[in-house]
């Protein structure tokens, strides 16, 4: 339980009305507080909100994780079939390896609550030692997806070389095969 | 429900065998049954079959798209592994945009009834201000995955700058989250 | 039940460990024990280890399937997210179709035992008239896998063109249409 290691998150909000401040940023903040709900390591948070523009899409997740050093980068918004819609693009620009199956759960877990869910595009994927993950705009959403999936996250985070993440297993169980735990 | 507006929609099959008139086509008539029971606002269609030729299927999806004006093209056909088979590769070319989440949804719906679904390839995309589905070859496939999946088509129309379709909520009922319904 | 045509099978181990000798390859055979028990038609097949090197990787399936006429070749080991997995990237790059519902439904089986199936970036794919189906590293996964999407296995070889492949429908049953099958 003591084991758990520092770790920087980075939440990015992509919207063009949430950037221009016509409209109040709701889903960075229930990212955050989930994290608040879930961490029993160490760990600290960077947020910023920009506009659906795909190149300040890309030199934010870049300066997040190669200054600012954040392990784990979790956006909201743009992932949609819309013109405007370019966080997707955005994230696989930046990323050395895509993981598909975390973008094919994220979709499944919103299906049980929306057809409609078949229309996002959200992709999750690793820069250098770190992980990029994309969800919904909505807050509901994003819950409803962090609840199931982020289990598999500090396993992640442990793969690609970065601290190690512990969890309130009465919130989320991070699981990890037997060898790779520590006491 | 008098707030649907025309939408024209595309039907495009492809196969070998159907254009050189040695087999008849009913994947196209059975996707055309399928929106003559489904839509309550007003629609044409327009109908084309070609052979498995993957420039030939282009240039038919740009010419409904960008010539005849058809904001939905479905297509039937040429999704499976065979060399002939290139219906997804046609169909990435000409659009902007991949939906995989609607890929992967109409698979796991076929994998209810056969475990060779795992080897369709299709996709679905946007391009410009139209989506294009592909769907299998055999009607009943196809009414098993448009009976499911077509309740997204509305809204995702909508979302891309299309006309406002509306259903027979008995057969299929469209959803659009409350923001996005018309009285 | 006579009616199975002779086919060669490639196992690809990918595992610097195992190519080191400094651990037993035991992913490799337990493949070749599942087709033990599986196929009735008659087979051989090919064994390799090499280290998570996407050359050698790319070097030994082109060897295997160009060279050694291996009709399915089945890897095990490079699919997680680390650095030294490449496995994806190799099987990728040397075919000509990719089998995207492959790789869903494969990690959709694993999700049923862990969580952290959402990491794997697993691919199947077409090169020429072979089939190349990535798996995970883990015996007990691979079974797992295994005993679900072989039966999509003969089908997919015949349509590419491969031999007619049977099994013992007690252990996996070879799905086909029935215009498909032979007596």
């Amino acid at each position: 339980m003591g084991a758990g290691e520092y770790c920087r998150f980075g939440i990015l909000t992509a919207s063009d009305r949430a950037s221009s401040g016509e409209y109040e940023d709701l889903s960075g903040p229930s990212i955050e507080e989930f994290l608040e709900e879930t961490l029993t390591s160490p760990w600290e948070v960077e947020r910023v909100v920009v506009p659906d523009d795909e190149q300040r899409i890309v030199s934010s997740l870049i300066d997040m994780i190669d200054n600012r050093g954040c392990s784990v980068v979790v956006t909201t918004g743009g992932t949609g079939p819309s013109p405007r819609d370019v966080t997707p693009e955005a994230t696989a620009a930046v990323c050395d390896k895509m993981l598909p199956g975390f973008a094919e759960k994220m979709r499944s877990i919103s299906l049980n609550y929306v057809p409609t869910a078949v229309l996002s595009r959200q992709v999750a994927g690793i820069r250098g030692e770190s992980l990029i993950i994309n969800l919904p705009g909505s807050p509901k959403s994003i819950r409803e997806i962090l609840d199931e999936v982020f289990s598999a996250v500090p396993y992640c985070v442990d793969l690609i070389g970065g601290p190690y993440i512990t969890t309130d297993s009465s919130v989320v169980e991070a699981f990890r095969p037997a060898h790779a735990r520590r006491e």
